[in-house]
C-alpha cells in the first residue's frame, strides 16, 4: 500500500507541495471543490494530456525532436495543465506522486532487466 | 517563450531532477531513446492517463473520493507512470515543467477573476 | 441543431441500429444502464481509444503500416470497443452518428479548400 | 484473425462505406496520405475522444443525461469527429468495423454471463 499523507510529505518536493497548497487556494476561492472529485479530475487530466497529443499527431518524430519555438511554449502549458492535474489528484487522493514515481521506478527496473529489454520495446510480460 | 535549460534548472526541484537523471539511464540502458521521441512520450502519456481514467469510469464521484486502498494503490501507480513520461517528455524538449506549471496557474489566476469564475465551470472565454 | 431521433434513424444505417439495440438489450439485462450516463460513456470511450494507441505508441509510422496480423487484430478488437461506446454514446443522446460525421465532413469541405489545404497539416484557423 | 476486405465488406454497411470513400477521395485531393498513417490516426481519434469527453468533465452524471441543445450540437461535432477517423483507420488497415463490433458483443457475451455481471461493474476478469 502506498504511503498515507503526511508520511509521503517527506518524499514530495517543497516545490510540488507549493504548488498543491496554491491550486487548493485557487480552487477554495472560486468554490470550485464541488467539481474536483477524484473522477473528474481524471477526465480533465486525460483531456489535458490529449490537448497534449494533438500538437504531435501529424508531425512525424523527427519533426516532434525539433519543434519551432512557438510549438514547444504551446507544448509546454500543456505540461503545465497535466502537471496541475496531475497534483490536484493527487492531492485529493492523498497520493504522494513523486513517491509513487520512485516506487514505480523501482517495479520497472526488476520487470525490465537491461539484458532482456535492450533494443525492445515490448512489454514487461511480452519480454 | 519559456526558459530553456539550464536556468529552468532552477526550477525544477532536486527531487524531479533525480528522476528526469534516472530516468535518462534506465533509458540509455536500454538502448530505449530511438523509442523516446516527444511524439511517442507524448502518445505513451495519454496511454497512461486513460489507465488512470478508467479506475474511474464506472465509479460515482461520491465513490470516487473514497476508494478502497487496494484500488488507491493501483491508481498511484498510473499516477506515477503519467508523471513519469511527463518528466521524460519535459527533458527531452528542455521545459521545465515546474516553471512552466508556475506559469500557467498565474494565467489561469487573470483568466479566471474570483468574482465571475465562483461556483462556475465555463471556461474562461465563456465567463 | 442536430436532427432528432426518429428522423435521424433514416440516416443511421440498419446495421449500427441493429447493433445499437443489441447493446441495449445487453446493457438492459446486466441492469448496467445505472453505470450508462453519457458522462461515463464518454469516459469508457477515451480509455478505449488510449487502449487503440498503446499499440501504436512505440511503433514508426511505417510500421503501423504493416502491422503483424496477431497485433491487427488486437487492434481491430479496440477498434470494435471505441465504436460500441460512440453507438451507445450517440443512443444514450439520440444522436445520429452517421449524421453528425456526414455535416462534419460538408463543414471540413468548406474549412479545408483543396487549394489552400493540400500538402499542409494545419489547422483550419492557422491555414 | 479478423476477415481481410472484401469479404468484410459484406459487414460493413454502405453507408460506412460511403463515408470511407468520400473521407479517401478528401484525403487523397489534399495530398494528406502522407500525414494518415496508422499510427497517426489512431492518435487523432484520441485526440478527438478528448475533446468529446471535455464536455463532459465538469458536469455530474445526471447533468449529461440533459444536455442543453447547443452543447449537445457540440457533441454530436466530436462524435462525427471520432466516427470519421475511426473509419479512416479502419480502411488504412482493411478492418471492418461493424464486423469487429460484432464479433467483440458476442465476446462479451461470454465474458459477461448475465447472472454474474448484473448490477456489477467490475471487469469480466475479476467477475
Amino acid at each position: 500500500m502506498l504511503p498515507i499523507l503526511p508520511h509521503a510529505r517527506t518524499a514530495m518536493t517543497d516545490t510540488l507541495r507549493d504548488l498543491a497548497r496554491q491550486l487548493d487556494r485557487f480552487a477554495q476561492e472560486r468554490d470550485w471543490q464541488q467539481f474536483h472529485s477524484p473522477k473528474n479530475l481524471a477526465s480533465a487530466l486525460v483531456v489535458e494530456a490529449g490537448e497534449l497529443l494533438e500538437h504531435f499527431q501529424w508531425l512525424t518524430e523527427e519533426q516532434s525532436r525539433a519543434l519551432e519555438p512557438e510549438r514547444r511554449d504551446a507544448v509546454g502549458a500543456e505540461i503545465a495543465d497535466v502537471l496541475l492535474y496531475l497534483i490536484q489528484l493527487s492531492t485529493a487522493l492523498g497520493i504522494d506522486p513523486v513517491e509513487a514515481a520512485r516506487a514505480k521506478l523501482s517495479l520497472n527496473a526488476s520487470r525490465y532487466p537491461v539484458e532482456r529489454a535492450r533494443g525492445s520495446s515490448r512489454k514487461h510480460d511480452e519480454l
